[in-house]
This record gives C-alpha cells, structure tokens and sequence, in this order.
C-alpha cells in the first residue's frame, strides 16, 4: 500500500490519492466469489420521493428480481409456512418441521429487510421459514405496511400490533423480536415503543447489520462506500421516503438515538468490516453498553451488508444467534 | 461522497479516484482533537532488519520521546509500582492506592504494547500503575526481553516464567493475562504455550487492539491504511526484526492462527473501526468463537489502533474490561 498517495490536513481530512482495494485473502473461496457477483450488481438508484408512481414501479421491479431468491429459500428451510391475519397486519407464520416439543412455548418476532420500503410479501415468507429452521421455534414474520402509500409510522403500529397478540399466547421472556437491515430498525425501535407504551419487554433482541440511523451519520457510511459490496452507499432517498418528514433522528425512526437507561432487552448485534452499517452496529451497541444493557457484538471479516450469499462465513451468524438465545429464553 | 469515481473489475478490486475522507462527525469532540493530532505525527520509519545498531538507536529515540506520557500516566494512576527479578525478568509490580481486601487473592499479568521491539521500561512502569489503578488488584507488568538483542522467543519465554511463579501465589481462576497491541500478541501467544506446556490456564484472557498476525493478512490492513490515525500501516519491518528468521505465521508468533479447540481461557477483545488492527480483533474473536472458547468483542467508533488518547470514549474501555473479569474472576 506505500505506493498510495496520501496526506492528511491540520483538520483531519485523510487525502487519498487513486487506488485500488482488493480483495481480502482473509476469507474464504465462497466469500470472495460472493463479494465479486456482489460488486458486479450496480448501486440502486431511486426515483425522486415526490413521485409516488415511479417508486411503486421501482419497488415492484425489486421485489420481482427477488422471488428466486426467496423461492430458493422457501425451498431450502425445513420448515412450513402459513398466511395469517393479525388484527389486521398480514403474518406469515414459520414452524419448523421439528419442533422439539421444549421450544413450543417460544416465538420470535422477525422483521424483514429492504430499506423499509422493498420487500416483504414473498420475501417475509421466506424469512418465516428460514428462520424458523435456524431457531428450531415459530417465526411470526410481520408482512409490515411500507412507503409510498404507508410511511412511518405505519410498520412500527404494526409491529406492535404483532408483539401485543403474542403476548397473549407467550410469556414475553419467550418472545424474542429481530431483524435484519431495515427488519433491524424496526426491531429497536417497535422494542422502544414497546417499552414506552408500558408492555411488558421481550426476552431478548436481534439487530442483524441494522439500519439504526436513518441519518446515517456513521463513519463507515464514507470509509465502507462502494467496500460494501452489497449496499455500496446509504439509502437516503428511501430514508426520507419512509420518514415522510418527521425527523430522520426521532428515536422511533432511528433508534440508535433513544434512550436506553430506561430499559431495554438483551440484544444481538452483527455486522461485517466492509458493511456500510459498521458504524450502525458499533454506535448500537457502545449505546446499549453505556446504559448498562445486556449486549453481544459479532462482527465478521470482510463482509458486507447483509452478508456474502453462500459462504460458510454466512452460516455462522444463525449459529451464534441461537447461543445467544439460549442465555434469553425463558427469562422471567 | 457520490462524487467519488469507483469502479470494481471482474476480481473485485475497488478502484477509487482521488478522495478526502473527513473525521467522523459520530465521535467527541475531544476523540476528534486526539485523531488531528495523531494524524499530525509522521508515520513509524523502520531501519533494514540487519543494521541492529540503527534499530537500537531508533528504539532508544523512540522510548526517550514517550516519557512524557509514561510519566503522565505514573503520575495520574492512584498505584504504587515496586520493580523486581522474577526468575531473572524484569516485572514491575503495580499495587492500587485502594487495594479492597476481597480483591488481594486476583493478579494480572499485563504486556506492554511497542511493536515486539519498543518501550518497556518506564512505559512498563506505567502500565503497572495504571492498569492497577483501572483493575484494583495488584498488577505484574512484564519488563519482558526485546529485539534486536533478544527476538522470539525471548519475550515469551519470560511471560511464561513470571506466569510460572504467579501460579505459587495465586490460583489460576485469580490470574487474567491481558495486553495491548504487541502486548495482546504475547498475551495470547504466551497463553497458548501455558496451555501446550499442560500448565492451568488463567481466568481470562485480555486482548486490546491486538498485533496477533503478524503476516499482516487482515483486509483492516489495507482498508483502514492511514486512516488509523496512530498506527497509520503495517509493522513488517519490526515483525521480522521479532521472529528472527522464524515463521511469521507460527501460532506462538502470530496467535491468530493458533488451535483454540484445544482449549483457550474466556477472551475480552477490544478495536476501534479506524483501527488498523480491526481485522486482527474481527478474525481472532470468531477463530475463538468457532472453537467454543467464550470472547467477547468490543469496538468503538472512528477509534484508531491504541484510542484517541484521551477521549470519553478511551475510558469505556477500562469499565468494559472490569465488567468482563468480573464474570471470570474466581473460576474454578
């Protein structure tokens, strides 16, 4: 790297000349192939937020490119997959084909990811099954109401809806409520919302690569541009589409910025070094720590958002998210 | 940053124009003022590995010029610190001013950082005080023998031989080994050899902004490249002044690579998102993980190799730490 023109001002600004990151070698065959058909996808791009239709064009593309990948998923995962009604809210409800009869009094509440404006449908049943499988539990995967037609604070209202009928049937330290990206941002900030509306708070919570700030004023958001093979930049355009001009730092909106001394669960952050949500998980849990909160940081090497597809790399995030569970369930 | 021009080729190397890369906005103040003034400082330039009368001039140079700051630390540390021979090592023996009975029976075996070739003396000193003061419990800093007089496996030899005799004082389950940077190189490595020698493992184990690969093959080694403000790159030259000719990649000189499965005490890992070591951190925190060996991972945010000096943020670290021992403290 000596090679590469650098210089730094009086104020800290790091000057770089060109160059040229490669690829780690501290990872695996699969994740370097994961992160080149990664690379090889171009950045999204996303239509003014004033123009309804062209979004729900947008979103309807996205969500189609997505199908075989959810169907892959729906494939993959041991588990069945039912359609419900929950006062109101669509909950497509995952239960393992074995379901040892010790796990039957367990739920966890997942949220999906897509920038809180993509996915769901066919993709949130995916992740009922999915992680249903990988918990060894029933999954309520929450079909949340998303942007243009349901900004914020629609999928929280939702969310919550949910976690209020679960109670009903579980004890609330059976309750686990995660999310991945976007699904992470809901997870907080519903946990949040819970707290403040008096309900009782879940066992435990899992914040896969979050999306915590939708200010997104985290240092990884410029050294992880474009390192990030996967998101390659932030997602402002969705942000302020999703926030609908309430502040983007509302603790409800980015929940990094609440106020974790009046209570919060035990929580799971992952993240990867090349994940432009880095910072988002870093903050998170520095955040929880200072309060005095239960919580556990993975951060694995060279991965971006969400991380590399296939990789054995990948398939160590749901084994440690069940140890972590397994410290949770079942709290009084 | 959408101005920045990037491209990635069919290998996924990142190929970025010229840019600035700003301080985060996401730290304190006072972790910002420390980054502008390591940025200031030049880069470490090491003298060719065969002209050891260079090396000990710049060596000396180099610990003359980090008085200052030994002596800050001496003075603001509530410790006293006495020095003497353990089976012909230099340890300095840091004992807290408010040394609470219940805390007499628990010791740590602390290594200073420096690269494997600088500091010691004096900085050992200090460290003794100041992780005594920060741990309340007597603390042995080990005076341990450095390169280029005395390369691998000199500075492992005498950890073992001062753990050898803290074994006849204290129990194991009272003992923590615990290092920053070279320090969390010898840390881990000496642990591994008291395991492969069948000695009692301690209690815990302490790695801050750990030097545990020295082949350097962390993708933090290219990503944060200057952006860490104090270690700014790599240390190749002082790594090979270290192994002496020896393997870089031998577990007892890079503990990365080492086989935890064979047993390895409970792990507290600390870095910083700037921080050169990251990967170092990242990597030796899942190879534990994926052993079954408990660790913890800590990382905060814009933070380069060694903290911003003396930022809110830099005594999180302390209290993260005592929180983690105090979980492992007494272990049967």
């Amino acid at each position: 790297m000596s090679q590469v023109k650098v210089s730094v001002d009086a104020h800290g600004n790091v000057q770089f000349g060109a160059r040229i990151i490669a690829l780690p070698s501290s990872i695996s065959a699969e994740a370097r192939e994961g992160l080149i058909a990664a690379y090889a996808r171009p950045a999204a791009d996303y239509p003014p937020i004033t123009d309804k239709a062209a979004w729900k064009t947008k979103i309807a593309q996205f969500n189609a490119s997505f199908e075989p990948i959810a169907d892959m998923m729906l494939q993959m995962a041991p588990a069945t997959v039912a359609t419900t009604l929950i006062d109101g809210v669509t909950v497509h409800v995952g239960t393992p084909h074995d379901l040892k009869a010790t796990h039957r009094q367990r739920a966890v509440l997942e949220l999906h990811g897509g920038g809180l404006v993509l996915l769901g449908g066919k993709f949130a049943q995916a992740m009922a099954a999915t992680v249903a499988a990988q918990c060894g539990c029933v999954v309520y995967s929450v079909d949340y109401r998303m942007p243009p037609d349901h900004p914020y604070p629609a999928a929280i209202d939702d969310t919550v809806a949910v976690y209020r009928h679960l109670l009903a049937g579980y004890r609330p330290g059976n309750i686990a409520i995660a999310g991945g990206s976007a699904g992470g941002n809901l997870a907080a900030a519903a946990t949040l919302k819970i707290r403040d509306l008096g309900l009782p708070l879940p066992a435990a919570v899992v914040l896969k690569t979050p999306e915590v700030d939708l200010t997104e004023s985290g240092d990884s958001f410029t050294t992880n541009f474009w390192l990030d093979a996967v998101l390659k930049c932030g997602l402002p355009a969705a942000n302020a589409l999703y926030a609908d001009g309430h502040d983007l730092a509302d603790p409800y909106i980015s929940p990094l910025f609440g106020d974790f001394s009046q209570g919060f669960p035990p929580t799971f952050l992952q993240a990867g070094t090349r994940d432009v949500f880095l910072s988002n998980a870093v903050r998170m849990h520095r955040a929880l720590r200072r309060a005095g909160v239960e919580a556990e940081l993975h951060v694995w090497e060279g991965m971006p958002h969400g991380g590399f597809g296939m990789a054995p790399e990948d398939e160590e995030i749901p084994l440690e998210i069940n140890c972590f569970l397994e410290k949770h369930w079942g709290r009084a």
